[in-house]
C-alpha cells in the first residue's frame, strides 16, 4: 500500500540492537524467516526455529546473543528479540490518514470539548457534554452518548458504541463493532416476571487498554465496571457489570466474565473461558483455555478445567463412566475393605 | 450528570415501602451499604450483608421486615427489597433525552406508518412499508429493513439491524450492535460443496423482552424464529434460526443455541452454554454456567456439566485418566469378580 | 411481502425433479409437511417423517424416490430432495431490491473503482484505493477501510466494517456486525507490561464465503488470514490472526479459532468449539460442539470432549471424583496387585 525503506543501521538504532553486518543494505520490509526476501528482515524468538537460520533468504535477522552465534548472515542483535520485531513491525505497518477536525457529517452534541487535533470522522454522532482529548482518532460511525470522556491519543475504529457517561483514558485502542456502557444483566423477580434494575452505574476504562472488536463491556448496576491500566482484551470478549480487571492483564477472545468478578493484574485468561459472578481472581493467574471458573483463585499459578478430546466413539464411553464415577469410587471403596 | 432528589416519605411512596424514620430526609442517590453517603440511601436483600448495617453510612436502607429490627438507622421496610431497590435504582436513573420525530439526516422508504411521537435518530436508515408505533425509540445509525413492525415504547440503541420482515414487540429494548433477522445456518450438501438454503422465515420477538449488546438472533429457514414475552437475553447470544424460546426465561451471556431447540417458560440458562439443536427444554430449568446440552430436558430441575478447575499439573492426571474412564471400570469389574 | 407463483411443472423443471402429478396446480409457497397448505409444496429429505406424507395437506412434496413410493399426492421426485428443496425455498425467498449505483449520502474516497452496477448504500464510508467489482451490493452503514478489493456479486449486508488492505473474492455474503481485517491479539512482554505487535498482514476471503452476523476475522501479522473458498461461517465466529481454513469448512456458530490454526478442507467444526493456537486439522476432520481441541488432528474422523450434562446433585459428585480421578486409579492399581 505505502512503501517504507530503512537501512540497516537505522533499523538498529530504532530498535535499540546491535548491528552484526552491512549498515547500508537496505531494507523495505519484514517477514517470517520461510518467507522473507532479500530486502526483508526477519526475526528469531524461540531456539526452536534455529534450524530456519539457514535456509533463509531475509536481509538479517533480529535475534538474541545466544542464537546469534548460529546466524552466518547479516544480525540485529538484541536481548529481547520478540520485543524488538514488534518495534521493528511498528515501522512497517501500514496506517491510514485521519484528517484532523469534525468531519462535515459528523454531529456534535451541545457543550462538546473536541481538541483540534483530534479527527472526528465521517457519520460520527455525539451527544452532549462530550470531552475529547487532543490527538485522538473516531473513526467513522462511532456513537457516543452524553458525558462521555475520551483522553488524549486514544483511537476508536469505525462503528464503536459507548453509551452516555463512559470514561475512557489515554493511548486507549478500541475496535470495530465494540460496544462499552450497555445496561448489565441486573433482574428482579416479581410474581414469576422479570423486572429490570436500571443500571445506574458507568464504565472506567484506565490508559493503554486495547479492547478486540465486538468485545463488549457493560456499566455497573451501582458503582461501575473498570478496565485498569495496560489490559489487553481480544475480541468477542463479554464483560459483565461492575466486574474490575487489574492492571496488565490479557483476555484472549471469546471470553465471558459474569457480573461482579474481580480478576487480578497480570493475569493472563485463555480464550473461550467463563469466569463466574462474584469471584476474585489473584495476581498473576494463568487461566487455560475454554476453563470454567466457578470459584475464586487465591493463588498465582496454572489453571485449567475441562476433558481433552478424543474420537468420538472413545468419548462417548468416557463421557458414560463419568455419570458412573460416584459409584464406580464407592466400589474401589469396597474391593479396598474386602481386600485389606 | 443530572441530580435528582426525594424525600425518604416520596421514596416510601414511589416504591411501595413502610417508612421508619425521618419524612423529610433529602435524597439524593442510591449506592451500596459499603459506599453509601448520608444523603444515599441503601439496600439489604440478603441477609448474609446484616454486618454491613452497623457501619453504613445511608441515610436509609431498603430491607424486609426481618432483617428491619437489626437496623439501628432509617428503614424502607417492604417485603421484597431488591424489586423495590430496582424501583428505587429507577427512580434515580439517568435517562438521555431523545427529540421526537424524526431526524432530517434518517432515510425512511416508502409506505412506513411512523408515530410522530416516536424518535428515529441521526443517520437511520429505514426500509419500505415499515411500521413503528408510539413511544418508539430509535437509536442514532440503526438500520431496519423492508416490512419490519415494531410495537409501541420499544428502544433500539444505536447501532441496531433489523433485516426485511422482522417483528418487535411493545416495550421491547435492544442493545446496540445487535443483529435480528440474519440468515440461519442453512446449508444442503451438492457433489462435497455447500448451497445456500435461503432462510424464507422470520423473526416474532414478544412485548417486553431485553436484548444484549451484540447478540444475534437468526431468521427462520421455513416458519419463525420466536421469542415470546417478557424473555431476557444478556450480551452475545447467539439464537439460531428456528429457536423458540418460552416467555420469562432468562438467558445468561456467551450462550448459544442451536436451530430449532424449543426452550420452555421461567427457565435461567447459565453463561456461556451451549444447547443443541432440535432439543426440547422443559419448563422451569435452571442449567448452569457452561453446560452443554446435548439431549432434552424434560423435568424441570437444576443441570450442569463440565469439570471443575484445578491447577494444570493436577488437571492433567485427571484429564489423562478421563481417556482411561471406560477402562479402570472395566478392571474394577474384574477385581470385583475376583474378590466377591 | 411479495407474491411468487410457478405451476408444478414450472417448479420440477426448475429444481430438476420429475413430477408425478398435476402440471398445471398453482404453488404459491414453500412449508415443511405439517404445516404446509394446499398451495404450498413440502419436501421430505429424512425417511424418518415418511409418516407426515398421510397427513399432509401440502400440494406436493419433494422427496426421493424411495420415499416416492409411499407418496400418495402429488410428488416431486429427485435424487438429493434437501438439495432440491433449497433451490425450491430459493424460488420463494423475499429479496429486497437494491438500486444501482452509489448512494447520494455515501462518502467514497479518492481513487476507488467502483463497477456501475454496483449498489453502494447510505451513509457507506468508503476509503481510498478501493475496488468493487459488478453486481456487488454493499448494504447501508458499511465501513470499508483503503486499499480494499470486493469481487463480483459480493453481497455485505449493512453495517459490516473492513478495515484498510483486505480482499474479499466474488460471491461472498457477508452479514451484519461483521469485522474483518481488526488486529490481531499480538503482545509481547517489556518489564511486565505489554506491547502491541503491530499487525502488518490482511485478511483473504476466497469466492462463495459466507461469513454470519458479528463474526470477526483478523488480519496476520505476518502474512494473511486466509478463508478458502466455498468455507461457510455461522454467527459470533471468532477467526484469529493468520488462521488458514480451507475450501468448503462449515464452522457453527460461537467457534473460538486461535491463533495460526490450519484447518483442513471439508471440515465441520460444532458450534462453541474452540481450536487452539497453531493447531492443524486434518481435511473432513468433523469435532462435534463445544469441543476443546487442544491438540493437532492428523485423520479425519469426529471428535469430540467434554461430559454430558447431570442433574447438578448428581454433577457435583462426579465432578468431585474428577478430581481425584488419579488417585483412584492408583488405588485400582493397588488392589490389582494385591489381588492377582
Amino acid at each position: 500500500m505505502q512503501s517504507m525503506q530503512f537501512t540497516l543501521a537505522e533499523l538498529a538504532k530504532l530498535i535499540g540492537a546491535e548491528l552484526k553486518g552491512d549498515e547500508g543494505r537496505a531494507i523495505t520490509g519484514i517477514a517470517p524467516l520461510q518467507t522473507a526476501t532479500s530486502s526483508e528482515i526477519s526475526f528469531l524468538h524461540n531456539s526452536r526455529y534455529r534450524k530456519y537460520l539457514s535456509s533463509t533468504k531475509a536481509a538479517a535477522v533480529i535475534l538474541s546473543p545466544a542464537d546469534a552465534k548460529f546466524c552466518q548472515i547479516d544480525a540485529l542483535v538484541v536481548r529481547n528479540p520478540y520485543l524488538a520485531f514488534a518495534k521493528a513491525a511498528d515501522l512497517f505497518a501500514y496506517r491510514p490518514k485521519h484528517t484532523t477536525g469534525i468531519h462535515p457529517t459528523a454531529i456534535i452534541g451541545e457543550n462538546c470539548q473536541i481538541d483540534p487535533t483530534a479527527s472526528i470522522g465521517p457519520y460520527c454522532v455525539i451527544g452532549e457534554n462530550v470531552t475529547i482529548q487532543k490527538g485522538c482518532i473516531i473513526g467513522a460511525g462511532c456513537i457516543i452518548g452524553n458525558h462521555v470522556s475520551i483522553d488524549e491519543n486514544t483511537q476508536l475504529w469505525p462503528r464503536v458504541t459507548l453509551y452516555y457517561g463512559v470514561k475512557i483514558g489515554a493511548r486507549v485502542i478500541i475496535h470495530s463493532g465494540v460496544v462499552i456502557g450497555s445496561d448489565g444483566f441486573g433482574l428482579a423477580r416479581d410474581n414469576n416476571q422479570w423486572v429490570k434494575i436500571p443500571q445506574i452505574g458507568s464504565v472506567i476504562i484506565h490508559n493503554d487498554v486495547e479492547i478486540g472488536a465486538n468485545t463488549t463491556i457493560d456499566r455497573g448496576a451501582l458503582g461501575d465496571t473498570v478496565i485498569e491500566e495496560g489490559v489487553k482484551l481480544d475480541n468477542q470478549i463479554q464483560v459483565a457489570h461492575n466486574v474490575h480487571i487489574g492492571a496488565h492483564t490479557a483476555v484472549a477472545g471469546c471470553v465471558g466474565i459474569s457480573g461482579s468478578a474481580q480478576i487480578g493484574r497480570h493475569c493472563m485468561i485463555g480464550g473461550g473461558s467463563c469466569i463466574g459472578g462474584h469471584l476474585k481472581i489473584a495476581d498473576q493467574v494463568v487461566i487455560a483455555g475454554m476453563a470454567m471458573i466457578t470459584n475464586s483463585i487465591e493463588e498465582a499459578g496454572v489453571y485449567a478445567s475441562g476433558t481433552g478430546f478424543l474420537k468420538q466413539r472413545d468419548w462417548q464411553k468416557s463421557a458414560v463412566r463419568f455419570r458412573q464415577l460416584d459409584q464406580l469410587a464407592r466400589r474401589i471403596k469396597k474391593i479396598e475393605e474386602k481386600t485389606k
